[in-house]
């Protein structure tokens, strides 16, 4: 079944200990698109500048990802200038241009509202609600957000929360929305914000999934090559998504192989700068490494 | 086989959002003993002061632990007072009596001088090479440090990481003694100091085994009861020595099972005061969240 990714189109500046790019094509839905791709027919719902570059359409075209819903406005694209340091966990943002998502308005077509599976990647909660309300009885809704959010719009933010299935937070946006240290505690706590499904990312240090039925923790994939963690998030949620909208029944098996795809998709976009890793990865390249995180995780 | 562990026995006051504690038994080689007689005969090399009360002596006696090679002095035996706040993965040293531990000369008997394997922890390095030195032919050497040594005796620690099989380190100690942020980049950085195998232990996160034939890694046991974690990393040595002291093979299925063994000790160690937990569990217990545990990171 087909999944429809509400978020962001964006250019990103991004400096590393391993180098400066500059205007990359990034932003969380096409992060979250292109790790999802790879498992189901993507509907990506989001706002472009006229100055947004053409060739950065044909490749998404390219990549098979609809783009009936991606709007060309007047104004400048979204852009987003972070700088990573040390261990590369966490990026600190040095200029945010925000353009035409300040209008930014979704709309979906009358074919698109039926399909099923929704996630919505980070954007304004108010926007994501907007979007939500345009979809007809979907099965499995997913949600990321920010920190911003948290702290500017938590009133939004908690009443989504209470329409979606699955929240997928990393652990600083966990303990700031819980004022919880202890991760199970947060996840807890997340949980009786309604969703049925949390997921706590750490990071280089994994991922917890939390539910009433189970909880299942897995580490990161082990690499010494972390060049731009940018978008991690996304592709972790892209792979995750995109498994389980495939899935007839959503099983913990099904959740926990989700989870597995997440964390070596994201080990995929990790080891290099934007999209350069996931642009270019297979099923294959992914289920090869699965294959050896299997090793590195069995006991 | 029986293992031999040099390390502090300690009188610890310990402040945590749980409460305080005041002069509790504990110390690197009372956790580790804790943990280790699950598996094994434990024998203690260290030293207290006259002030060391006779009861701590009798409970040590009768979970098991050989005390042979446990100095009584005049002075006064030494005492950590810490305190943890937040998420408790950090202690705040706020002061430390050394007394006894400033004048330690380890010695072993001559039938200990045989046992096979050996543990090292955390105590001043050149008193654990004067142990080490001592031993005969060993077969399995694990040492532990903590900041402080890397920075006040980095090259008594440099020397004698060539002379271990296994290095335990946890994660900010593994950074601090490479100069490398990237925990696999540290790893082997660490490798090449000389032992075999190194772990690194990342509190809440789990632990990464590093070795030139495999890497392992496991999260930590997930709990929301974080009580007091002093001693954890050397509840986890314990148990993980311990469980290797009595294979014949030390192999891959080997390691992993001991790291795991030390992930779920180490989590009843930080669910309570001190020795609380770990003074009354079983291997039956250990066993059973075993148990669970695999269910939590199979997939």
């Amino acid at each position: 079944m087909s999944i429809i990714v509400l978020g962001t189109v964006a250019l990103d500046t991004v400096k590393t200990p391993h180098g400066v790019k500059k205007h990359m094509l990034g932003g969380s839905a096409v992060h979250f698109s292109m790790s999802a791709r790879l498992f189901t027919d993507v509907h990506l719902v989001a706002i472009v500048g006229k100055d947004f570059p053409r060739r950065h359409i044909n490749f998404l075209e390219k990549k098979g990802i609809v783009l009936d819903s991606l709007i060309r406005d007047p104004g400048k694209t979204f852009r987003w200038e972070g700088e990573y340091e040390g261990d590369l966990n966490t990026a600190f943002t040095k200029k945010t241009e925000l353009g035409v998502l300040l209008t930014f308005c979704p709309r979906v077509s009358g074919e698109q509202m039926h399909i099923k599976n929704i996630f919505l990647a980070n954007v304004d909660p108010d926007i994501q609600t907007r979007l939500l309300g345009c979809m007809h009885k979907p099965r499995l809704v997913g949600l990321d957000s920010m920190n911003y959010w948290i702290h500017h719009k938590k009133k939004s933010l908690l009443e989504l929360l209470k329409k979606v299935d699955i929240y997928v937070a990393n652990d600083r946006e966990a303990r700031d929305l819980t004022a919880e240290h202890n991760l199970m505690k947060a996840a807890k706590a997340l949980r009786r914000f309604g969703p049925e499904m949390v997921l706590i990312k750490k990071g280089e240090h994994g991922v917890l999934v939390y539910s009433d039925k189970f909880v299942f923790c897995l580490p990161a994939y082990p690499t010494d090559r972390v060049i731009d963690p940018t978008g991690a998030g996304d592709t972790f949620a892209g792979a995750f998504m995109g498994h389980l909208s495939r899935q007839k029944k959503i099983n913990v098996a099904a959740v926990k192989r989700a989870a597995a795809y997440g964390t070596i998709a994201a080990s995929f976009n990790v080891e290099a700068f934007g999209l350069d890793n996931t642009s270019r990865f297979s099923l294959k390249d992914i289920d090869k490494r699965l294959a050896r995180f299997r090793q590195i995780c069995l006991f």
